[in-house]
């Protein structure tokens, strides 16, 4: 990837002296900052700008280390195989007309494939903007002309976007607007090569980036980023299109792209420490505040001091708090006796610490006195500022960077006021690097982003690279044989059982007066189910029996299934299990990350509340951990309604099982444990469905 | 109210010849815009500023319609007096010191409470800043300085706001920053005596006023305010800060005003048809985007067509339709032909509408084009523009405008780009009255409001101005008699059956014999309680006895309840209803908005779920469909499992009631029947306390 990051010369094939075209534009831009060899190729110009300009790259008598390709579709190949055969290690396509285009532009995207494949030339895009690095002042992009004078800002964010327009205007907005600095943008286009984990891994190296925003609609490799997420020493915020329903259909339309289901997507993304944005715009607020603080917090508590000159925007912020799941500091008694000396004798020192009365009692100062005393408590893991900047001479935050250049926590600021004070204070917090927000939500959100900001777990971590975990017992492949399609209950739970999962007691029966026997042998009462092939759904087919009480029903109900089955089936006893929880657990292959292991309410909890989480298997003990508590309805499992919690070791057992399962024996499509039971805190499966391909 | 939005003559009483206090600011701000006779008032100058100053507003030879007081907190009241005396009818109290600051203040505010009792004398504020009217240029109050000079800009926004400084730092942003124009802006302050629904009267009469922003942290008096609200034909989006727990912590801290359960508070006004904002920004994006879209759309449907440059932020902006409850519209054949003479031959044309590949290939305009197919588009709603805006000279938005004006249905733009360009779109888009929005996610929740805004129900409403509703049934007193404390369950829902409730079939019994009778009459199974004074808990005491299945049973029960209440209790005997839902419905006595009727879901799921929703009694059959509505749970009450929908009818009507029960007898406290028990799709009470003062 140096080639594209680092190049020594660049290509710009396609170079015009046309200003309204694009190979003009790259040309103008690659030669504003780039300090290497810059080498126009276009057949018919023999100079362009006081360059001079080649028919071909064959022709250019320097080696070349990076080729910008803007030519029509139809030419971009050969163009590819005269770079390859050049020697060029690598070429940013920007020219558009491949697979987004329909057929005859995915036969030319495939070739260029091909060529990657063949000559090993690495190829990023095409349809993209190609590569911003304003730290190096390299735009190797057609697009965006003029950002240096339009103010751009250089710092320590960096973006990969896959879309290639919204990547454009994305880009020149950030730059421009002087909110952020940023440190490269990369434009990725149609992935037909270089895809978003070849520019994250050089971006995780890269000393100047921080912190890492990726916009993406498709995911070409999910093991490979969740792999490299995880080794990441470095905040990564990650906004994926196409979640919803409706936003997957737009994703199938626009792309060849396929939309990872949306709680597939997230619990992947949360089991390696990846931030999920939600907008665009809150994408890069929360990036940049992590790249201001990209080391994990030193405490594991997240208590917040809100300072205000507004009683009631302390309340507003102590809401947003709560809904984010942060908490108000407690101040400690020598805050309170610090505040109590700039606040008037009749108010109660309190956090929010309200400082209206206080500057009204002794002036400005009062502000930066509070503020230093709220630093300095230990009780007091970050603070939240609101800045009202009412005249440009006195905006308030000059007078409080010391203590924040000082205060060893994370400091963010909310500032409202008049528009000459806040551009003032804006380009303080940018050059002094305090995030500072123009809406009270989001600067909550920031700092809520980095109080859960929290090492990665090291050690006996999965390698996500491949999906083999630790194997499964052989009895699991034997019991397998060569199954296909839907296992029935029995034998899909025998399978679970011989992977270690706990399943409820159960035995085949095949009279009456077995079904007496083990019916007897179980405990009444019991369940009594028939199992015919084929006929998955027994409820509805009347193929369940609960509740049977005595020896006598138990063989009524042998010859009652017998005959519903017309004498084809198995009759199945099964101890009835007394629960006060309901679970369902599975196991799925999802296209962009292969085995996931789904865990979920049970019951009708599950229809109500739908509440899945997933995570991408194998999975560790800590990852099964993690999904667990990221069931939102955590109170169900520890002692609801005075049950005995619920065993959270044996929980986990159970899913790392099942993920294991799942990466063991590629033939299981898919593997539906509904309900785990959940009896004096003990799960165990009662139903089960395992699928095989075939 | 006049005296305050229109008055003919100012006294500024405190004015100062000092540049830095206040009382020079709210001269210099009344001579700058106010065209009427301004009075200073100051015993220690003679003149100030060209002015005659008099030392007192007695000596004031003409008359005066208002006085912006200035002056330190113990001198207020003499001034207020002198006003009072010399007949000025209202005035604006600028300084703090009053129930904000402890005993001392609160009884000078007090004091003023009085003197405007005595005297008719209207006051606003204290602890405020005042009013500003940016239509007539008034700036009545000391904080804002050269607004004007600072590109404020008019408008028909009106905003009502309680903190002091929030105002003040919120108002000075928004009339400088240039996003938005505004009509009036209020500070309220401590509300002695003008509250927000004096304000709200006065501006929903208005003619410069289209839509209200109201900042609360304290109602005044809910009913009127609710009054107001329903009779509106002006959109109304009110921020109520302090609705979490440690918001309302916060808020009792900072005034001393009770907070408002948040459950009431967003109940009551969704009951009325105001919208809830969020954050402070968020309110005025929703409420100036409101402001352009008064009316209620003509249709009832949210079908949103979206056109973008960049088919990736089409997949976003699906996901936020989505998210927010909108539709992605489906096109119209005839819109689908249209956009195929632009599009490449390609690509198939879906909504969103991903315009790239159409600008690709047939320059800019296609915008412009797809824009006018989609107009004209009869399943169309409204329309959600990108806009990219990458070079000055193209902006993209100009182009439009045209199309926008005679589009006759909402157009909302999100916009990014270069810094110069979206300032040129910025300012068009006020001219034009269009709104833009920097974020995706905000420009679609305005849309939402838009679409979402309905006409308030008319006729038969409810007079929120009593707490009057229908009188009860006579025996309803009867059976409350003089009773005091928690009735037991029996003659709770003889109270409640006497009101027109169902209730759950049930009778009292005296001995073992009558229990056989009883349960013999009921039906079995039955259940049996005892009925202990005093003892709320019945099933903590083990007084519940379900499943009773034959009259030995009953007869059995009867004998171990008495043994259990040491014969002090008696027994009652009721029908065991099989249910497919449980409910809670209740009662509850707001200190805001008086009595509110509860509906909430009941057994586990009320405790996992924790949703419950308010209303204000006394209900309409109207509110109280609407309540139900708001469920967010509405699956389970539509045949949840193939169970019998729930009869909302029914359910309406016991809503009805237990809030007409409220507002009929003053001396109910709290009403809570839990369970109300669905079935058959039947809700009939099987549990109950009413709770009686006393």
């Amino acid at each position: 990837m140096q080639c594209f990051f680092d190049p020594k010369s660049v290509a710009i094939v396609g170079a015009s002296r046309d200003p309204m075209r694009g190979g003009h534009r790259i040309l103008k831009n690659v030669k504003t900052g780039f300090q290497g060899g810059i080498y126009p190729v276009n057949p018919t110009c023999n100079e362009i700008d006081g360059l001079r300009c080649y028919p071909s790259v064959l022709d250019i008598p320097e080696p070349v280390d990076l080729a910008i390709i803007y030519v029509p579709a139809r030419l971009v190949s050969s163009v590819v195989r005269e770079c390859a055969q050049r020697g060029v290690p690598g070429a940013i396509i920007e020219s558009a007309g491949f697979a987004e285009t329909g057929a005859a532009g995915k036969a030319r995207q495939d070739e260029l494939k091909q060529i990657a494949t063949e000559t090993g030339i690495r190829l990023w895009g095409p349809n993209c903007m190609g590569l911003v690095d304003a730290v190096r002042r390299h735009v190797f992009s057609f697009v965006v002309d003029g950002i240096w004078d339009a103010g751009c800002l250089t710092g320590d964010v960096s973006l990969v976007v896959q879309s290639g327009f919204l990547s454009a205007g994305f880009v020149v907005d950030l730059m421009t607007n002087g909110g952020m600095g940023i440190s490269k943008a990369c434009s990725i286009g149609n992935k037909v090569d270089v895809d978003e984990c070849d520019v994250l891994e050089w971006l995780l190296d890269d000393p100047h980036t921080k912190a890492i925003s990726m916009y993406l609609e498709s995911i070409a490799d999910g093991r490979r980023l969740l792999a490299l997420c995880r080794r990441a020493r470095k905040p990564i915020v990650v906004l994926k299109g196409g979640k919803s329903a409706k936003g997957a259909e737009a994703a199938m339309s626009h792309t060849a792209s396929l939309a990872g289901h949306g709680g597939v997507v997230s619990g992947a993304l949360a089991q390696v420490g990846v931030v999920e944005a939600h907008d665009f715009a809150q994408m890069m607020d929360i990036c940049q505040t992590l790249a201001r603080f990209p080391d994990p917090p030193k405490t594991n508590r997240r208590r917040v001091a809100v300072l205000t000159g507004s009683g009631g925007a302390g309340i507003v912020a102590a809401d947003f708090i709560d809904e984010v799941g942060l908490e108000l500091a407690e101040l400690s008694e020598a805050t309170r006796r610090e505040l109590a000396r700039v606040y008037p004798e009749w108010m109660p020192v309190a956090n929010p610490v309200d400082l209206f009365p206080a500057i009204d009692a002794n002036g400005p100062d009062a502000y930066r006195f509070a503020f230093e005393a709220v630093c300095a408590d230990p009780d007091v893991d970050a603070v939240l500022l609101h800045l009202a900047a009412l005249r440009p001479q006195h905006n308030g935050f000059s007078a409080l960077v010391d203590t924040i250049r000082r205060a060893g926590k994370p400091v963010i600021g909310w500032v409202i006021g008049r528009r000459d004070a806040l551009e003032q204070i804006r380009r303080q917090a940018v050059e002094e690097r305090v995030p500072i927000f123009r809406e009270l939500y989001r600067a909550t959100e920031c700092l809520a982003a980095v109080l859960n900001h929290r090492p990665r777990p090291s050690g006996g971590d999965t390698d996500f690279r491949s999906n083999q975990g630790p194997e499964v017992p052989a009895e699991v492949h034997a019991r397998l044989g060569d199954a296909r399609g839907a296992l029935d209950e029995h034998r899909s739970k025998r399978i679970l059982a011989a992977t270690g999962i706990p399943v409820v007691a159960e035995r085949l029966v095949a009279s009456s007066a077995e079904a007496e026997a083990v019916a007897a042998e179980l405990g009444f009462p019991v369940v009594m189910k028939g199992l015919s092939p084929g006929k998955i759904h027994k409820t509805e087919l009347g193929l369940v029996r609960l509740g049977i009480a005595s020896q006598r029903a138990a063989a009524d109900q042998f010859r009652s299934l017998m005959e519903a089955m017309n004498g084809t089936g198995s009759v199945l006893v099964q101890r009835q299990v007394r629960a006060e929880l309901e679970l369902i657990v599975g196991m799925i292959r999802d296209p962009q990350f292969g085995p996931c292991v789904m865990l979920g309410l049970g019951g009708v909890l599950a229809e109500v509340l739908a509440e899945t989480v997933f995570a991408v298997a194998p999975l560790t003990h800590s990852d099964a951990m993690q999904l667990i508590a990221r069931l939102r309805a955590q109170q169900l499992l520890d002692g609801f309604r005075r049950a005995p919690a619920v065993n959270r070791e044996a929980l986990a057992q159970i899913l790392v099982r099942v993920g294991r399962l799942g990466c063991a024996c590629p033939s299981v499509r898919e593997i539906d444990i509904n309900p785990v039971l959940v009896s004096n805190g003990e799960p165990v499966a009662v139903d089960a469905s395992i699928i095989v391909d075939g």
